[in-house]
């Protein structure tokens, strides 16, 4: 296979597992990368630049999109990915909740399927990672610490980049291609109520993604739903660098006022879970109690309309009747939601050609 | 690939849900194309047609069959299978069976998988389409409305097309292909007692697809397990048309007596599930309990040799002792048993070929 | 694909469920295929003997190692793994076992497969063998009997025959390949504690396979550990054959003296479980009472220093704390733990290149 494009190999044997750990060049990289697969899917060109190779995916939590994205799009390249629950396995685990016979230590599984494959995929949070925030994101550290091949996050407590490089990509085509930035865009990263408890990572890894591509990044929720305090000082380091503007606001149709972009999505109250509830113990109900106050936090056609028709953004699946009503997702012709999702499989397919390829150059 | 056979692609992007959608004559060409890639198959000749195309396979329910026929047939054209159980995501519903939070609208998991992959392939009854008769068609129907590409009825609470065209192409070559009409022939769809719930998918798909064939059509069964109106009056349609028997008796040695092929397999009695019950309530017990009258409804080898030794046939996995007596699997040297199973493969490779593939003519 | 390897095809049709149903020869060549398909994997040579193929793995137990190197695996030579869950299928069942419309006939079950795929292979001990000792293997047999494509076993509750085909592999790799032999080398198969209850298979296996390979076969256990009569016999054959040493004492440290080889692995006192049990009943909990008492038999760095640093060896996973200290684990330098988890990928593939491909010569 000659000819290959400059991607392939582009940061082989990497981990992929926080966006901020690249830079925002490498950022903008990876979604041009997507775009050229993008446009090789639409003409049916082949992409073999994964041939042979296997990619572990290992969900503690459900996932639609996610596994099918990355299951699919391996295949595009040539490859295969293998869908792996904790139950068809001694379940892999950090050294402080081992279970003898039970549980397997992470440090073994990573060593033992770098033997075998190329990549290793991970989905933790809530139950799995017993509602501590901050242990998803550490187990997806303990396997890229024992793993020689790249270890990629498919959603922790903290961070899911794969989706947050998805949005920009949206974003960034519903503002016509070849924009590569945000700069001078106001982007909401909004709550939206819902019933369910979920993680931090979307918000923090939208905001941050937005902060990234240089947007005026604007927070909105109510009391108690602060992202944590390194992701929001991070995000103002960018803004500042690309003198944008970085607001926390209390009210969501303020932050919607003219906004270009609204990502409204719920996500759970954090004093609610370790290390940040009072007692360092998990209060499921309480947090559900609590965020039961906010069923107003629903964004409707009305909303957007007064606030001049932005970009609807949601990672799904959005808690119809809840987070949004059902106009929005079906008929809002400004919703993103479906571009979102696809190019899921893009962005993917982008960095595991990028780490996993084994390329001389 | 040049010279690519007639087949591929010759219903391009057309869902497959049952076969009276389409004609007579189609279902004879899908037998066709199938006969063929069973010709290649036996050869080594290899079939890439659908190469790096993916299928989404959800399961709502158990199977052997049909998962391992899809999941290896469409390795064979060179794509591949996913195997998706409903708890491994959040399961894809009715809009009026939503939970939020905890499943997700059909209409986007259709939209989201469209922009993945290729084909989606459903399997529902019994508990996940709430024992009504008629939901999990409905389930699959709705997968249909949204879905951008094809989708493939794996078998719900109607229909089951892939084993009724599996097991035309059995009875056909029973025949002697190429034979490709059953005309002059007598099939029999009988009921056979088991102690499970099975659905109504079988019987009403073998008797529509041996009426299409233009056989004579018998139809045996206790009083109770009546096959639906519009069901029974499209195979009086159908065997009308071609000048054919078409009768429906409570005995099953009078039908089998003289037949060319039985095809006695259990199914539950409908008035003791909505929208047929008095009290539009679900009652398993009960009729469990009613059809435990009709034991003597079991195949034996004694039974067929009366009967003038007619093609045995079912759809498996068959109950041993209860529909069926060990021998009759195990030593009967005119039981297409294993043949139907067969052949699962190769006429879904053919339907696969047939509206998966996106070809330039 | 001309010059294909002299191993494709070498075993062709041919079931793989005991080492000892093949001859030494077969072995080594066997090990020796697997050398060559390491080097490919090594240096990025493709393998593709077995281009479109299917093998289904049948798992009614977990795992990590095992499913993936073989999915991993056969993808690298061209085909692929379906990983099959018996919750996921009418449970694949024994005569003597079978539930109606629960369970599905293994002889069903295999004469279905074999219309569709390339190769079975199943994985069965422990509860879903009922803990009597032999049912699991009599499964595997019954699978072997009816199917028309090659069965592998994947460790039943008598033997795990890649296992040790991959731990030979490790330990002629540790002396200097080509070494084919360990004759002259004292090998130890020892009990270590866990508290879990492990069938005999690796055990068994791994003291089968250091004696056909010509190596001092020492068996190490507390009272109420030992191994079948039979397997115990067949080690003694080969032993003699090779004017080996064979010796079966109950004490770890005299075992370890001067070993060139240890392989201190829990497994479960067989009195306790049918047919071996007084009352041919199953009696776990007194199982692992009596286990309980053996807790000293546990690896640590100091007894390999004083053995006189012999290889340590495990099939994985260990159970850290119990069989074995962390830091044998990850600090001993002469651990071939991941070097035999490795050699599964191979030496299955090897296998597999040698019983599933159909070649013409």
């Amino acid at each position: 296979m000659n000819d290959l494009p400059w991607y392939v190999g582009y940061f082989s044997g990497r981990h992929w597992l926080k966006n901020v750990d690249y830079s925002i060049d490498d950022v903008v990289r990876v979604i041009e990368a997507s775009r050229d697969l993008k446009n090789k899917f639409y003409l049916g060109v082949e992409t073999p630049y994964l041939k042979g190779r296997t990619l572990y995916l290992i969900f503690y939590n459900k996932s639609l999109r996610t596994r099918n994205s990355f299951q699919t799009g391996v295949f595009q390249l040539g490859g295969q990915g293998i869908y792996i629950s904790p139950d068809q396995v001694y379940a892999p685990t950090l050294p402080e909740d081992m279970v003898p016979y039970q549980t397997e230590a992470i440090s073994d599984v990573a060593r033992v399927l770098s033997r075998y494959g190329d990549g290793i995929a991970v989905r933790i949070y809530g139950d799995a990672a017993k509602w501590i925030i901050g242990r998803g994101h550490r187990v997806i550290e303990e396997f890229a610490k024992w793993s020689k091949v790249p270890v990629l996050n498919m959603e922790d407590d903290l961070y899911h980049p794969f989706q947050s490089l998805a949005d920009a990509q949206a974003a960034l085509e519903a503002l016509g291609w070849p924009k590569k930035l945000l700069k001078g865009r106001k982007f909401v990263v909004s709550y939206a109520y819902s019933g369910g408890l979920k993680p931090l990572a979307v918000p923090q890894d939208v905001a941050l993604m937005a902060s990234m591509l240089g947007a005026d990044v604007y927070i909105a929720h109510p009391p108690g739903f602060e992202l944590l305090d390194e992701v929001l000082a991070k995000v103002k380091e960018f803004t500042d660098s690309w003198g944008s503007e970085f607001k926390v606001v209390n009210n969501m149709d303020e932050a919607f006022e003219g906004a270009d972009f609204v990502y409204p999505k719920a996500w759970s109250p954090k004093g609610f879970f370790p290390p940040f509830s009072r007692d360092s113990k998990v209060h499921k109900e309480e947090a559900m109690d609590y965020q039961s106050k906010f069923r107003d936090w629903i964004t409707t056609i009305e909303k957007l309309y007064e606030a001049g028709r932005p970009y609807y953004m949601h990672c799904g699946p959005a808690d119809r009747g809840q987070e949004v009503s059902d106009e929005v997702l079906d008929r809002y012709d400004k919703s993103l939601y479906f571009n979102e999702a696809e190019n899921r499989l893009h962005v993917q397919k982008a960095v595991m050609s990028m780490v996993m390829a084994r390329v001389v150059r």
